[in-house]
């Protein structure tokens, strides 16, 4: 064949593209049920803006564009750093918080594999302008909620909650500060890789006391105990969210390890993933208190979450969860032959007032024509033919149950 | 300011956002009423694929990704050309005819101007494997309803229709077969050049007979006499589509100097201008019967059109018809104080069952969370404080009329 699509791209054919209408329709809800509002950004950004948050490393991952006059673009990796952006732009008469959703698709230069592809949808939600435990608080119960609307539960997933400073200032204990960044990166990964892998990695960067921090990371939250000022503020804004998300508990896990590799997050962090650890986080997100002022905005408070459109469809297509695709026509108008066309099409448009209505546009004979229906999954089909049109009596046949039906011609539209 | 968006694309913030929504609703609902379902293809396609149709003239236009690895690829500048590859990929399975349509955004690298970005979204219908009249008017006739369904009127705009078989066929008695295609070139652009430069531009491809060229492109439908064969055929079509269009008869005029420049089309083509030709055009399609097998597919009849969102934006707010953007919230819960937040929260999520709710999360006084509440919208707000808890009685405060009510906690959710 001679064309193809780019490899780790895909096309969505009428089946698939149905079942992320229902997906993105859900999260969607969702999102405008808890006041935030859609927003959508260009697909390219300046590079000096794509590469601002991660550096230079970030350019080898974007699909960058032929520079055609000064300025040089990428396609978005992801939607906080462009939202960012916008938010920026209008920051002084946005009422805060400001609370916005974008259901997008985005674009990533690397090697294609199960559940990451070149191109990629995400739903990315951004609170701008809250730095309370009670912002935190908001996003973590619409990140679970996306989910359970969904018809997930909490036999399918769970989520991993932390503090970065928590985990910071428990680590100070343990180990020098100019070790700490690449201390969070390690641990970031530990669950990516071996026991071994991770101590190897930790000796790398001159880290001993491995002992020690493994012991750290296995803690749950009643066991820290402490007199640091640094760790007890930790604990307490931790504790407080947890006492505020009481009717999500079952679904949180308190895990020191979880850091969100990425530099930007000032806070709370979180991920989720499927209760058999089987595929990639389905989300992750936290506080990001810097990143506004990076982007040269008035300093403000900022959390928010990310979450994949790949992982989420793998999952609910092993619970069984994919939306029933909704790819039915109502009627199908089929014409005894060409001479009843023109009424076939008439009735079909005025059906289309209220339904959906294919009718024969090939001069096909009937059989072929109730083969058409068949596969359009038509779910009545009204023939028309020189008797039905002279008495204005048709029988509609439900193609379910065979069953037929009289109809006056007036009385169905 | 530091960091700005590309020239010619747009954010589209909260109140945007729900107005294009609210249109692609609309459209998508008239295709699916169609029968047609949606697809949709990838943001970027092989270089060789997207100039395949128009040549290299077309490689200036298109914004082309820095090569990475042995291809090419450039951003999607029309939905027909991926959307016939991806009916190609599959081309043996589909049942026939088959009926797509896609809601997409593409780019195109030109110098911006109102109602042309270079980053835009379009509505694209395509229909594969019919080659009767019946399926010209049924595109036809999904095309003027699709802009109906807006809310928009016969007085608002009205659909140029050709036959380019007549055209060509009328214009062979005047020229000769190696002037026909340059001369189809010059007099689709008639409508936007002034009659000297018309002239000029024909005079400059070795075309005399201007006047007969002129008397004939005036010539309405009933005014064409002919014992040419090729003629009588291509007006048997169009007289026939006519027919089939009878009630949709008042949107359409004929008229012989639409072609539709590109050379891909086969047939009958269509325009769709705003009453008063203020604007580019709505919309604009017709027959292209040998674009599959020139991608290298099975021959296959094809017809569609291609509706611009940012025209058809343009004249729905000069017609006052832009929906209604349902960018409110249902309630805003308002804690007297930080005792009460947690409780509000409580009660927030407990509405969310049914309602969009929004709550305090940044501790600010009732005052400034009534501002709030106004701006963004709420219709309903409800105050919490230590009474209300104690009590189980609650006043909901409609923000439209002021009126208050007293509701029962329980008997609010």
């Amino acid at each position: 064949m001679a064309f193809q699509k780019p490899k780790g791209t895909e096309d969505y054919y009428p089946e698939d593209m149905a079942i992320k209408n229902s997906i993105f329709a859900s999260l969607r809800a969702t999102a405008l049920r808890y006041s935030y509002k859609e927003v959508s950004t260009p697909a390219f950004e300046t590079l000096s803006l794509l590469t601002k948050k991660e550096g230079d490393e970030i350019k080898q991952q974007i699909f960058t564009l032929e520079k055609r006059s000064k300025e040089e673009f990428g396609l978005k990796f992801d939607l906080t750093v462009p939202i960012t952006r916008m938010f920026i732009e209008n920051q002084k008469t946005l009422a805060k918080p400001v609370k916005w959703f974008s259901l997008d698709r985005m674009w990533r230069y690397e090697q294609p594999q199960k559940g990451r592809a070149r191109e990629f949808y995400q739903l990315s939600i951004e609170l701008f302008g809250a730095d309370s435990i009670y912002a935190d608080a908001e996003i973590i119960s619409l990140a679970i909620d996306c989910l359970l609307d969904l018809g997930l539960t909490e036999k399918d997933f769970y989520l991993k909650l932390n503090n970065r400073n928590l985990l910071q200032a428990l680590l100070l204990e343990i180990i020098p500060k100019n070790k700490l960044e690449s201390a969070i990166r390690i641990i970031d990964k530990k669950s990516k890789i071996s026991e071994k892998e991770f101590e190897e990695e930790l000796k790398k960067e001159g880290i001993d006391n491995i002992d020690k921090i493994n012991s750290l990371l296995k803690k749950d939250i009643n066991e820290i105990k402490t007199t640091n000022s640094n760790v007890k503020k930790a604990l307490d804004d931790i504790n407080q969210l947890l006492a505020l998300l009481e009717d999500k508990k079952k679904f949180i896990k308190f895990d020191l390890s979880t850091a969100r590799g990425l530099a930007y997050y000032t806070g709370i962090v979180f991920e989720v993933f499927d209760s058999n650890n089987k595929y990639r986080s389905i989300l992750g997100g936290g506080r990001y208190d810097n990143l506004v002022e990076m982007f040269q905005g008035q300093k403000t408070a900022a959390t928010g979450f990310g979450l994949g459109y790949a992982t989420l469809l793998l999952l609910l297509r092993e619970k069984n969860l994919l939306p029933g695709s909704e790819n039915y026509v109502d009627f199908y108008i089929a014409p005894v032959s060409e001479k009843e066309i023109k009424e076939a099409l008439k009735i079909a448009s005025k059906l289309r007032k209220k339904y959906s209505a294919a009718t024969d546009i090939m001069a096909r004979n009937l059989g072929n024509q109730f083969k058409y229906a068949n596969k359009i999954k038509a779910k009545k089909v009204i023939v028309i033919g020189e008797n039905e049109l002279k008495s204005g009596k048709l029988t509609v046949k439900d193609m379910d149950s065979g069953k037929e039906e009289k109809v006056e011609l007036k009385d169905l539209i």
